[in-house]
C-alpha cells in the first residue's frame, strides 16, 4: 500500500518529555486539505482543542498543517491558550500559510505549564526536515504510554488512506487521550467529509469507549487533499467511506490491544437486543466491567460476571433466554451454566484475542460490537506513577 | 454498647465454601420483628433475593429468621428457586415459625449449583447453637473476599442498633455482593421502618456505589423487634433514624476501606454544585475513575485526573471557578495548578485515609459525599482468580 500523495511529515525532540524521545510532530498537506474533526465532549477542554475547533470553523474546514506535541496536554494551565496560539502563529509564518489552517494537538500530563519557546524554537528545523516517508516516525513521536505505534492503511479506486493514532485502551478507554490523524488523497468537500468521519468514528472509537468518558484532549482528524486527482462519487465514494471506516476500526482495535498493562484484546458481540442502542448499552457494560476484564486476564470462564454486568446495564432483557459464548464455546445457556470442559476453555482463553458473544434469543435484531482489553497489574504500574 | 435485645445468632460450616470456614449463618429474632429491606436493582436477580421479596410481601414485613450462606450466590442455576425454598421451609419447620417470616440470603460464585442438602442438613445443629453473644461470629461467617468482619453499633434513648455487613469496595463498588443486616430492639411498624431504611441507605450504601451497578444478590435488611419495650416517637424516633443512618454509614465506609486490594479509604466531598444531584454525579465520576484511584494509590497529587473525571460526569460547571483540595491542601485553584510543596503533599497522601474536596465557587449549594478506595495490584490478584 502506498502513502497518500501530497503529505509530508517531520518529528523532533523539543524537550517537552523528560525522556529524550521525539515529542514534536508536524504533518503538512501540500495542497490545502479538506478537513473534518471530532473532539472530546469533556467539560474540561484543553487549549489546543479549543483552538483547533476555532481554526476549523474560521477556515471553513481547510487544513495545511497539524502540530502535535506529546509529554504535556497543555490543559488547565494559566498560559494554555497563549501557548497554543503562539505555536500555531509561528508555524503559519514559517510555512507561509494562514494561521487558521494550522491545527494544534497535545497529549500528556494535565496542569503543568507548557513552555511555548520549546515548540516555537523547534519549528525552523522541524520544517526543514519534512519528508514524504516520515509517516512512521510521526506515528512514533505522538505516543505517550503506548507500547507500540499504531498505523493502518487502505487503498481504494486510486485513493489512499493512511491513519495513525495514539492512546492506550484502559478501564474506561477514553479517559486517556486519544489522538488520531487520517490522511487521504481523495478530493472531497468538508461537509461530506464530516458525515464520513462521524459514521467511521461511530463504528470504531465510539465502540472502544463509554460515550462521554473522554479525556480533555481527544481529537480525531480526517484530511482529504485531493492530491490523487480523484474525487470519489457514488460507488467509489462509498468505497472511500468504507476504507476510512476500516482504517479507524483497525486503529481502535490496536488501542484496545495496546491497553495499559493489557495482554489481550477482547471483542464483545451482543446480538438479539431490541435495538442496536440496547445492544450497545449491554456491550458497553460488559466492556467496562473490571470484574469481567480481570476474569479474562486470568483466563477464567466466569460468565456469571458477564451476565451480571449486562444485568445492570439498564437494558431490559430476559436472563432465561440469554446465551453467553467465550471463544465460540457456549458457557451459559438460557441464563444457566452450560456443560463445558473447563481446562480446554481455559487454554483457549490464554489467547491474545478473546471473544465474548452475548445472545438474547427471540429478543430482537439489535446488535453491537465493542472492543476492550483485559485488566492486569501492569495497568496499576503505569497509572500509579504516570505523572511523576 | 450493648447488643439489641431479643436476637440470637449461630454459625456453622456446611461445606459450601472450599476452605473450612463457617459458611452458614442464622439470625433469629425471638419476638417477631418488623422488617424493611432494599434489594439489588440488577436485571439478573438471585433466587434468594426473589424469595426474600416474596416472603416480606406475604408476611407484611414480619421476620423471625434470616439464613445466610457464603460461598455460593445461588444465582443463575437450574435449581436456585427450589434450593432457596427448601432451606427456608426446613428452617421454618425447625423453628416452628411460618415460612414467610424466614429470609434467605446468599453470596459467592454465580452459576454453580448449590446443594440444598448441605444447608438443610446443617439446620438442626445450627438452631441448637443459637446464642445471644454470637453476633461477631455471624459477622465473620458472612464474609467472602472481605479481609475483616464489619460491624457497627449505636444506642439511643434505650434502643440499641447493631449492624453487620460483608462486601469489598471495588472499582464499581456494588458489583461485588453487599449484604447488610441491621438489628434493632425498637418497636416500629414496617411502613415507617421502610422510610427510615431508604433514607439511611441513601446516605451510606448509595454513596459507595454507582446507582444501578449492583450485583445479583445485594440486600440490606433492617429489623426492629420491639424487645426494648420502647416505641420511639417524635424526637426519639428522629434519634433512632439518625442512629440507623450512622451505623449504615459506618458500615459503608468499612466496605470502602476493605476494598479488594485497597490500602486507602478515599472520601470525596463535592460542594457548590447547582443541586445535590449534580454534586453526587460529580462525586460518583471521581469515585469511579480508575485513573484517580490509581493516582491515590501512588500518593500522586494528580488533580488533573480529578478535574477530567468531573468534566465527563455530564454535569455542567465552570472549570475556571473550580478548586480541588487533597488532604485539605489546595492543589488546583480556578482550574489551574496551585503552588504546592509536592514532597510534603505526597507524604500526606501516604495516609490510609485520603480526602478529595472539589469546590465549585459561586455555583450553588449542592453538595455530596462519596466513599471509595484506591486501586492497587491486590485488586487484580483477588479478581483474576476468584472463581477457581
Amino acid at each position: 500500500l502506498k502513502q497518500p500523495l501530497g503529505y509530508r511529515y517531520a518529528t523532533s525532540y523539543a524537550g517537552i518529555r523528560k525522556v529524550r524521545k521525539d515529542d514534536l510532530t508536524l504533518i503538512i498537506s501540500d495542497p490545502p486539505a479538506s478537513a473534518a474533526a471530532m473532539f472530546t465532549t469533556n467539560r474540561v477542554q484543553a487549549a489546543p482543542v479549543r483552538l483547533a475547533r476555532k481554526h476549523l470553523s474560521e477556515s471553513g474546514g481547510v487544513v495545511r498543517a497539524v502540530l502535535v506535541n506529546a509529554g504535556n496536554a497543555n490543559c488547565a494551565t494559566r498560559t494554555g491558550d497563549r501557548v497554543a496560539a503562539a505555536s500555531c502563529r509561528a508555524l503559519a509564518k514559517e510555512l507561509g500559510v494562514r494561521i487558521e489552517t494550522v491545527i494544534p494537538a497535545s497529549t500528556g500530563v494535565i496542569g503543568v505549564e507548557l513552555d511555548a519557546g520549546l515548540l516555537v524554537n523547534s519549528l525552523p528545523a522541524l520544517v526543514e526536515k519534512l519528508r514524504e516517508d516520515a509517516f512512521d516516525a510521526a506515528a512514533q513521536a505522538i505516543m505517550t504510554t503506548d507500547l507500540v505505534p499504531k498505523t493502518a492503511f487502505a487503498e481504494t479506486s486510486g485513493v489512499r488512506v493512511a491513519g495513525m493514532t495514539k492512546g492506550s485502551g484502559m478501564i474506561h478507554p477514553n479517559m486517556a487521550t486519544t489522538l488520531a490523524f487520517v490522511m487521504t488523497d481523495a478530493g472531497i468537500a468538508p461537509p461530506r467529509l464530516k458525515v464520513i468521519l462521524k459514521r467511521a468514528v461511530e463504528r470504531s472509537f465510539h465502540r472502544l469507549s463509554v460515550d462521554g468518558d473522554t479525556s480533555t484532549n481527544d481529537m480525531v482528524l480526517l484530511l482529504a487533499n485531493g492530491a490523487s486527482g480523484i474525487a470519489p462519487r457514488a460507488k467509489s465514494l462509498h468505497a472511500y467511506e468504507e476504507a476510512v471506516g476500516a482504517v479507524l476500526e483497525d486503529l481502535a482495535k490496536q488501542i484496545a490491544r495496546d491497553g495499559e498493562g493489557a495482554k489481550k484484546l477482547i471483542t464483545i458481540d451482543v446480538e438479539g437486543a431490541r435495538s442496536n442502542d440496547d445492544a450497545a448499552r449491554i456491550a458497553r457494560a460488559i466492556a467496562n466491567s473490571p470484574l469481567v476484564k480481570t476474569a479474562i486476564a486470568g483466563s477464567d470462564p466466569n460468565w456469571g460476571r458477564i451476565l451480571s454486568a449486562a444485568g445492570y446495564s439498564g437494558v431490559i432483557f430476559e436472563p432465561s433466554k440469554t446465551d453467553v459464548y467465550l471463544q465460540g464455546t457456549k458457557v451459559c445457556r438460557g441464563g444457566l451454566a452450560a456443560p463445558i470442559t473447563e481446562d480446554v476453555l481455559k487454554q483457549k482463553l490464554d489467547s491474545p484475542e478473546c471473544w465474548i458473544r452475548f445472545v438474547i434469543r427471540g429478543g430482537g435484531t439489535g446488535e453491537a460490537r465493542f472492543y476492550t482489553c483485559d485488566l492486569t497489574k501492569g495497568y496499576i504500574d503505569i497509572n500509579a506513577s504516570y505523572r511523576t
